[in-house]
């Protein structure tokens, strides 16, 4: 039965009943994590091979071009044109860095604040980002840092409000906005083409308005039929708009997370901003760990091919997860969750006014979910209903655990709340 | 004879003799890039076992700690370990990072730019550097990418001019200075013990003066006998000036220039504002290549001692260099010349006036040199004498042709330029 339709003395008797078991699962002494997208070590063995993609040998000769040494500011040409494949662009268009795309954001942003995406710098100007809601705590956070003032932007199930967005775009002071297309963090929704298209076509009245285009799940799908992401750029080319977007990605959920490698695909002029300011910053990035990625994942087919492996660990673990909360909460109508076909999260949403106290209840319990209100800008969720679960590192006995405890929480938040409003 | 002794008459003999010798040294076509310090082949060779260092076989078993996942922002503890062994400092003052310590200046000057270092940020007001010269190009170049204005303080035997310095201080706007206290880039010498203790006792009217201690040939000696460098931070403590300095160091030099591990020491109060930007910056950088590191180098002893297999290669080249330009440039005393302790150059001083055409002649021979000038900020040598050699690159043979034509273009240029005079 639904849990608004039940009476005061159902709602108490209800609310003893999960207290006494909530107290018993406090007793069993939890430790369990649910709160980073951080692959499981399960998920790391079926890429431990990387580290014997090369050795001495391959350096025993003479080459032509020595990896090892100083030179190759954009990266190895192979390892761009595997970028390049993936993304479905231009490898002149690519630029191969280190192990983290959230670095090569910040750097980009830090270059925008300093010397300007083309018309000025943005320090010490009125700067806003738009930010889909809900989203990456980490781009939210690189935008409080610089002092840019985030505007919520309301995901639907084809990506943001773009209504919203053309409305914004109309001042001058909005200067970007950040976005995960595909498998959207947490909301799991992949950017239709229409959403793509739309985009692709803003007019923005700020000309240095730049999309940072975080492809972070680009190839993280649970199935042979993954959602599909419209290639941004050859939308962009259709409005003359390709300086508009600068698109990142990484193998850091491919390969390894503190290991991987990270690329971004940008216009020919955006490119050369880039490369311009890296002239300054840097000798140039690992080669050897672009190089020992291409000998071990060969091309972005081969890429493509090692998801599988993934998909097989990760696809159960978010059936296991959202079948169990179906069966604890299904009933309810208190709380909704996606079921996403790839990515990393599960976007929960709990009864609205109580995700805090869930949030509260689980952590006195021993299991700790991403803070809640971190996939709002500034950590504040309006309806204090949005949880970000996150099933990929923990085993899946612990998985379970947590999930158990994590429904209980909802529904125990939920009655107390309701009996609190009669 | 030295030149200036010469008549006019010899000298015009002497002319022909040299542009005859120069027409044929042209014909020989040779391809030769004295230009960078950029270690060669063979020194690659001495660390190639790091590529052996770990593999697939490291992460078979459960870790407590996996370094191929996401965490430890500040570097893998055995490898800061190794990093404060070698700077002698607490590895709580040490942050180990990716490849490059150049990218690590940048970043703390970037972040002086946005974020200030304790006294507001640095865009949009004034700011003066130090800038001993000759010096290195890079960190010129960061200077003048931020519009930082960068003023001269010449380098002596025992380091940069402290009385020059102490002076300049007195200007608020001047907030830093960037020095190569050991084996400096291109002199050689190395900071005395006086100057590095009247540096840490500097009392600049800036607050957040920032010196980049850029300790990049720290264990580079070319004999047991190297020079030693006082530890600033033990002078710094003297004076309760531990906060001026921020010390860089890099195995790029030591492992391989492209994929090596860069590390910066500083004060509790600064490694805290690096680490807080860090936080927004990057999930981390990449450890398992921290963990290669120390796998195969063991510890700061184990650094040590495989810099004898680098000084095997680079001290012969240093030395057959200076034997051949004292042998072709001796006599006339138009040239000066270092014979440095250690490091990846020698200062080459040619006669005042001719150093862009000594870069010229040699281009058009076929032998690229450090563009004269580089070694000054904004490219401006006052006396238009310094030319950095590079030796480490290329093989012997190539290395003493190219010292030949150097040679021959240094006496060329100066006996043309007395006789324009005569």
């Amino acid at each position: 039965m639904l849990l608004k339709y039940y009476s005061k003395e159902n709602l108490m008797l209800l609310e003893k009943k999960l207290s006494t078991e909530y107290e018993s699962f406090k007793k069993m002494g939890f430790k369990l994590d649910i709160s980073r997208g951080k692959p499981g070590s399960d998920q790391l063995a079926v890429s431990n091979g990387l580290l014997d993609a090369i050795s001495s040998a391959d350096w025993e000769q003479q080459h032509l071009l020595d990896y090892r040494n100083y030179g190759l500011l954009m990266g190895i040409k192979e390892c761009r044109q595997m970028f390049a494949d993936l993304l479905d662009v231009n490898p002149d268009n690519v630029i191969v860095c280190g192990n983290s795309s959230l670095n090569m954001m910040f750097d980009y942003i830090t270059q925008c604040m300093l010397s300007g995406a083309g018309d000025g710098p943005w320090f010490g100007r009125k700067i806003k980002f738009l930010c889909p809601v809900p989203g990456y705590d980490r781009h939210f956070s690189i935008c409080q840092y610089y002092g840019i003032e985030m505007i919520n932007i309301p995901m639907g199930k084809e990506g943001p409000d773009v209504d919203m967005i053309e409305e914004y775009i109309q001042d001058e002071s909005v200067k970007g906005m950040f976005c995960v297309p595909k498998y959207s963090n947490p909301t799991g929704v992949t950017f239709s083409e229409d959403t793509v298209k739309r985009i692709a076509a803003l007019k923005p009245a700020a000309k240095d308005f730049r999309i940072i285009w975080d492809n972070a799940y680009i190839i993280h799908d649970f199935s042979d039929r993954g959602d599909n992401l419209y290639n941004i750029f050859d939308a962009l080319k259709l409005y003359g708009n390709e300086d508009m977007v600068i698109e990142f990605t990484s193998t850091s959920k491919i390969s390894f997370p503190g290991a991987g490698v990270a690329a971004l695909a940008a216009s020919t002029k955006n490119i050369e901003m880039i490369r311009s300011r890296m002239t300054i910053q840097t000798i140039g990035y690992d080669k050897l760990n672009q190089y020992r990625h291409v000998k071990f994942y060969r091309n972005a087919n081969g890429l493509k091919k090692h998801m599988i492996l993934h998909r097989a660990i990760l696809a159960p673990k978010f059936k296991a997860v959202t079948d169990k909360l179906e069966e604890k909460l299904g009933s309810y109508g208190i709380a909704s969750w996606s079921k996403p076909n790839g990515g990393y999260f599960i976007n929960f949403n709990v009864m609205p006014g109580t995700a805090k106290e869930v949030g509260r209840l689980c952590r006195e319990a021993g299991v700790v979910l991403t803070d809640v209100g971190a996939t709002f800008p500034y950590g504040i969720d309006p309806n204090d209903s949005n949880i970000r679960i996150a099933p990929s590192y923990p085993p899946v006995d612990e998985l379970m655990n947590a999930t158990r405890l994590l429904c209980l929480c909802t529904l125990l938040a939920a009655v107390r709340k309701l009996l609190n409003e009669k």
